[in-house]
């Protein structure tokens, strides 16, 4: 693929995108989120070659939100490795991502590491008796390394609005608690789970800190490895079962790449061994997955072959 | 890849099967299943390339039980189009094969075709008026022709049995039928579908009848167009999220391949753009997938480099 | 109590009733039901005395539903006594009556034998064996006998649009079957509790029915005994706590009485020890219970202090 | 009744209860209950008459748990009137006392007033907007004032010791939160619910504060309103069909009473007109109810005639 080509397919994509009057809706539980235009769009293809193409709002960071689980979960293997599947499973739950009903039913055990409860147990796990200013360093730390960009920060505004509201995340804390899930302190736990969420990342960003996905655990398909290859495939697994919440099963039938949204309206997608793609538009469908970002993904992986079926 | 290094790779995956004194379990329910023996075990690869290699118990027929709704799905797909999604949903359920809890939910509108409740809604939509005996007919052509065999039969004892002992899906049937989403008498349906469960297939020729899948809708790379690429693709990531049931996402995890499961013990695999795999062994796991089966694929998906992430 | 403070009551109570605007919309399942005119309303109380005082529209015939379920749980108690409780519970069961979930969750034993799964249970048991018509005969024999009128029959245009509908019954009974807790051919004991659902009844003849559970088992305080008096209470207790569905709560709450609703608009309430009564309006809440019946009782019990709390 | 048969048939109880093998277990969430000596058991009847008669430990004070929440659901009636159903429900749950599930499916609504999560609602009520402090204040002196006796306090360890362990109340509270069902910050309400249900009391002391539900309103029947007739026939049909849990249909069933259960091993039941009484022994079945003070209240309410059915 030459870089021309990806260019030219990614300016028409966002000009497609530019000319839809239906944009979804923001995420309104805060108002960082609620505050944001919808006619924002950005997206960014880091390629198998070393190039970074993107087009629109790509500079414009943004809140990566549940994005960030994938970096925790990478984090989390890598510091406890498969004991960590003992703490949570690996199955879609069939349920909107902040769900009680499961956990009551399962005995305080996640289906997966990207529902709200799953990812809150995975942060636990890399707390793991630390103080929550450690454990979150460590987090910031590595997304950093990934995306080779130092620059990448927490949006502390929007961490405390999620902690001021996240009643629903003190349930499930509690509740994971409750059935002896939870190791740490609710509030420690919780507080680094909030302050990951609320990290900043532009659509160039998230690109980048995706490839070691793309091209089987390394930042390059040359490159140092970060994790090992079988890591990113099963990883890359989880996020196309399990990386929508409820809508999981629409975007891999009508994109065909794994993928993990974020309420802040971004989407990483992986093409293994081709590139790794970041896309946003704060535009949220009923599943809370970004309604313009999805259809972007789905011309691109149309026009360029890349869905992985 | 050389027929050679695949035969090679398939007979030391035979071996390590034969070495195995985990089995699982039949499946129960009706005589002819439970009646396995849980020592057999075949393998068939249909490559690219035109070959077909196997091993192991490969011409031996078995009941292809729920395997039989990947072909289902693509009839009713090509009869009617993507009028059939208004029938019923494409994401994975949470919950088990047979579970009708979500129906309730849901109201009467099954989470993805792959459940029985989904199957058999989309059997009823290959009915459509006509008699039970045309559906089947239809149904039985279009495996014979994708598998290039006309040998393929339904086993009727086992048709029979599933008769006697469906409630839960007779159950099921009339719960959709409470919503409206059966439009056939209830007998109808539910006997097109136990026959088509009952059809009885051996590793070589299921393999065959999935190249459709693999070869982007067409049976051979450079061979006729049985349906579009985008459809197979879409038929692959389906099958992908929901093929396994509530261990959907633990296949995807551990094989990385899009597959469908039956009680039967076999499981279709789809290698896109390279091969369509059918493995066979009695012995179930506790989500009614076959224990070997998919051991034997997680072997051969990693040493030939086959995942799809 | 004297029969014209009675009399003088139960006008004012359906003088109210007329008045009101608010009347409910009748179950629209079945054309015999949905057709009912919804300025209609009866009400007859059975005392302890033996007097019948009765208003309105208290002899005309209406469809009692699931008020039979008192009528055929106290016969198959007879029949096979506390072994019944093995095959249904006696606990709310916080679901809409025709709800399917538990069922799945409790392995097919049904909460309490007021919802239609449990009815349907009862019934199976009453049939044991028998031919439908032999069973069907056992209950209308029970009826006519409790009430002392023969003239109470079975209106078989309602039976048979119950059977035309009745998917989501049948649902319910061929899940039972799965789970072995139905012993007869599902459509034997299905034709039986259509038919025993479409007995039709007046006020009078409903009152007069429910004596033996108003007097300790006895048709009247001095009567010969039909049932014991610690059966007579236990009945009273169920339906107290689940003669409503999910709206018994509220009955409890707002009249103080045991009772049993019909979707056809009756209700049957017992005041223990002092008198049966039976009100009648068609139309329903949104849980299927007869709005302007429950108001006449908790207006009765309030007049008269008849609340047992 | 005379005070002598009354005797006569307690002591018979007492006698019965001691010889039983079959003694439940004891809570075990918390050391102050798990420590219980189950071979305790008292019992106390408040009569009509004024008298207080009783038997085995009826002086000894336990841990009266949710029976608290009789009382506080009396004070928050008081307090702010019928506005409290729309923050609770009035319907058996069918589900544990702790469940969450309904809270999910429901928005944030508790079906009672006496599964956890209403009562915590309730307490919320009290709060309304005042100091923990103050709110537990008034909680006790209505205690106090209908039990007659100002020696009642609350058991701080017990207290202390439920707020170590309760993360399930913890969760309930703050997805009532997340809801807008919960007006004060969930540590103040969690801790005047701890605390609430942490008073002790003895039989004795427990019967005596029932009177005002046996009585009309009244703490004897010819002595001052303390509530009014209809709003005590309204908690007591409540305590009947809700105030044991999962076991509610049981208890009505047996016992033929209004009743309201504490995992301390407390029930307060109530004979309308008649009596108040309370029982304890420590051991409980599998719903958390009492098993032993349930059979006490068995026998004693089929000797005396009592059931309100």
């Amino acid at each position: 693929m030459t870089v021309a080509r990806l260019e030219a397919v990614l300016q028409k994509i966002a000009d497609h995108i530019a000319a839809r009057s239906d944009r979804g809706r923001p995420a309104d539980y805060i108002p960082q989120l609620a505050a944001a235009d919808l006619s924002r769009f950005g997206i960014a293809v880091a390629t198998a070659d070393g190039d970074l193409v993107a087009c629109g709002d790509h500079e414009s960071p943004f809140s990566i939100q549940s994005i960030s689980k994938v970096f925790t979960l990478t984090l989390a293997l890598g510091q406890i490795g498969d004991a960590l599947w003992q703490r949570v499973g690996r199955e879609p739950s069939g349920n909107p991502f902040n769900s009680i009903v499961q956990l009551e039913y399962e005995r305080g055990r996640p289906r997966n590491p990207f529902i709200n409860a799953g990812a809150i147990a995975v942060t636990d796990a890399i707390v793991a008796g630390h103080q929550p200013k450690e454990a979150l360093g460590a987090i910031l730390r590595f997304i950093r390394f990934v995306a080779d960009d130092e620059a990448i920060t927490i949006d502390h505004d929007v961490a405390a609005s999620e902690k001021e509201t996240g009643f629903r995340n003190m349930a499930l804390a509690n509740y994971m608690r409750a059935f002896g899930n939870l190791e740490n302190p609710v509030d420690f736990t919780l507080g680094v789970y909030f302050h990951h969420c609320a990290i900043a990342m532009s659509c160039r960003q998230l690109a980048k800190a995706g490839r070691y996905l793309a091209f089987g655990g390394r930042l390059s398909p040359e490159g140092p490895q970060v994790i090992s290859p079988e890591r990113a495939r099963r990883i890359n697994a989880l996020m196309l079962t399990c990386g929508h919440y409820d809508g999981s099963g629409e975007f891999a039938f009508r994109v065909g790449l794994p993928g993990k949204s974020g309420v802040g309206g971004g989407i990483l997608a992986i093409v293994p061994g081709k590139a790794s793609i970041a896309a946003w538009s704060p535009g949220l469908d009923h599943n809370g997955n970004s309604w313009l970002a999805t259809a972007a993904l789905e011309e691109l992986s149309r026009e360029m072959g890349w869905s992985v079926f």
